[in-house]
């Protein structure tokens, strides 16, 4: 918990939070033993690949705003990491974005071939909707739901709409609206939906999920900007993926139609409205404005 | 409704069932006009691609016999038939069974191309879980109950396990054992929980539901042992997908292992079990034993 008077140690926060998802995430997932093991493996292989857990770590701290425990929020912070994961990896794919690279390490089809990676992906897809049952349902909100607020925020009209529009998109010149349109769904929707259910594992007033929306919708959309423009200034070993790929694949993004200053501009004005939006908090969603600080000046 | 004084009219039953779950199928999904205008497109065109909708089937007649209605049983009978539709669009694609023809059909990536394809199946499958939520919850069985169900039955240990080991065990020489672990998985949980989740709908009283458990594993099983010899013995043109593709592929089989007359043999039996597991029904669940006689007796 953070104190008003001494300030926040955001690295310490996301240590405990990253030990706790990872535990709970070994405890959730089939062991690489439990057969078929191949595919176990390579769930694994992904999802304890050093993802820096940004949507966990934004669910539980959205928890802790509305006064929730870390407990109960768990489940929800290992769902949405799932989601995550398995649109990585089928994203990796050689019909999608045909990477090599992820997080330093060669991707999942690389190490096991397409159809487990395919099946990989699927099947952590699967788990996600599995360990959401986990969560406590609360007065407000019950397992319907959390389930309806997730499958959403994956569908397809939200993050598999962003994957369809960004292969579309390869190659061709964008407007800056369809940009938008991309990075609201292929990045913003399941950080908005870790910040909404967050919130929903701690039985949020209607306002606060209202300001939860609001706060991950602006986060969401700094976070692409800010991929984006570390895409065009990092080194592929610095990313841990491979750099410049945006520009060999003549891929829109922000730096190329706005350029890097205007883009960076743009990502501040992102967090500003992400940080107005916590105003309803009144000073107890530290961690929130913690992580909103991490994302604006990280470079990686 | 079925009457003890004549026979149950199955050719009826199964043209109004399919006329409402495609219905609802319709109603459930995004138009093909929404965009992503593509994926919409990609995802109806294998849902309405004139599958026999065997799944939804059983599971209104699991749900009829359990006194339930079809109103409330529909939800869970497209959750259940988009699951099996996006796991036979994975199933299609070149890293796995490499297959160009389905239901008579161009595969799904034969016609949008692989990331489509993929993206499709991931589509649907997220799709599921969200149509589950327009369930109506029941005294004994709440929508984490119902989510729980489908999650496991599509999981890494159910479902998506019969593929993996299905792929794993392509040209190698499977025994009957290795044979019988992949059928559970990749056609009967699928349909045993088919069989369940219409029960469930029903608030169905535990007996009931063992006895659908019990029906749908057999019904499962016979059904795979059917379509192994199907492939062998039928047409592409009558199948509607490539015929003889098991031995092209040296797929272990049923008729591979033990021969045609003892997979038949396997098959009535399997099917007698099936109709033993229904005897707590009283002569109620008559929709589900002319469906039962159906699957040994089809020939496509």
């Amino acid at each position: 918990m953070a104190h008003a008077d001494k300030p926040f140690d955001l690295t310490r926060y996301l240590r405990t939070s990253n030990a706790a998802v990872n535990h709970a995430l070994k405890r959730f997932l089939p062991s690489a033993a439990t057969a078929p093991s191949t595919l176990h493996k390579a769930m694994r292989y992904s999802l304890f690949a050093g993802g820096k857990r940004m949507r966990p770590a934004l669910l539980l701290a959205a928890a802790e705003a509305c006064g929730g425990s870390v407990v109960n929020a768990l489940p929800a912070a290992c769902a949405v990491e799932c989601i995550h994961t398995y649109s990585l990896i089928h994203d990796d794919l050689p019909s999608m974005d045909n990477d090599d690279l992820r997080r330093g390490k060669p991707t999942n089809h690389k190490v096991y071939g397409e159809g487990i990676a395919i099946l990989a992906g699927d099947a952590l897809l699967t788990q996600a909707f599995e360990i959401l049952t986990h969560s406590k349902a609360t007065q407000r909100y019950s397992h319907r739901e959390l389930v309806l607020e997730l499958s959403r925020a994956s569908g397809s009209l939200q993050l598999i709409a962003g994957q369809v529009a960004d292969l579309e998109g390869e190659g061709k010149k964008l407007s800056l609206s369809k940009l938008l349109y991309i990075h609201k769904r292929k990045t913003s929707a399941l950080l908005c939906s870790a910040s909404r259910l967050g919130g929903m594992s701690a039985n949020c007033t209607p306002t606060q999920l209202r300001a939860l929306t609001d706060f991950g919708y602006h986060i969401g959309l700094a976070f692409q900007v800010i991929d984006d423009i570390l895409d065009v200034t990092q080194t592929s070993e610095k990313l841990g993926k491979t750099a410049g790929k945006d520009i060999a694949a003549q891929k829109a993004t922000y730096p190329s139609i706005v350029g890097i200053e205007k883009s960076r501009q743009i990502a501040a004005q992102l967090t500003a409205n992400a940080f107005a939006a916590l105003k309803p908090f009144k000073g107890k969603a530290t961690a929130l404005e913690a992580l909103a600080q991490l994302l604006l000046h990280r470079d990686n």
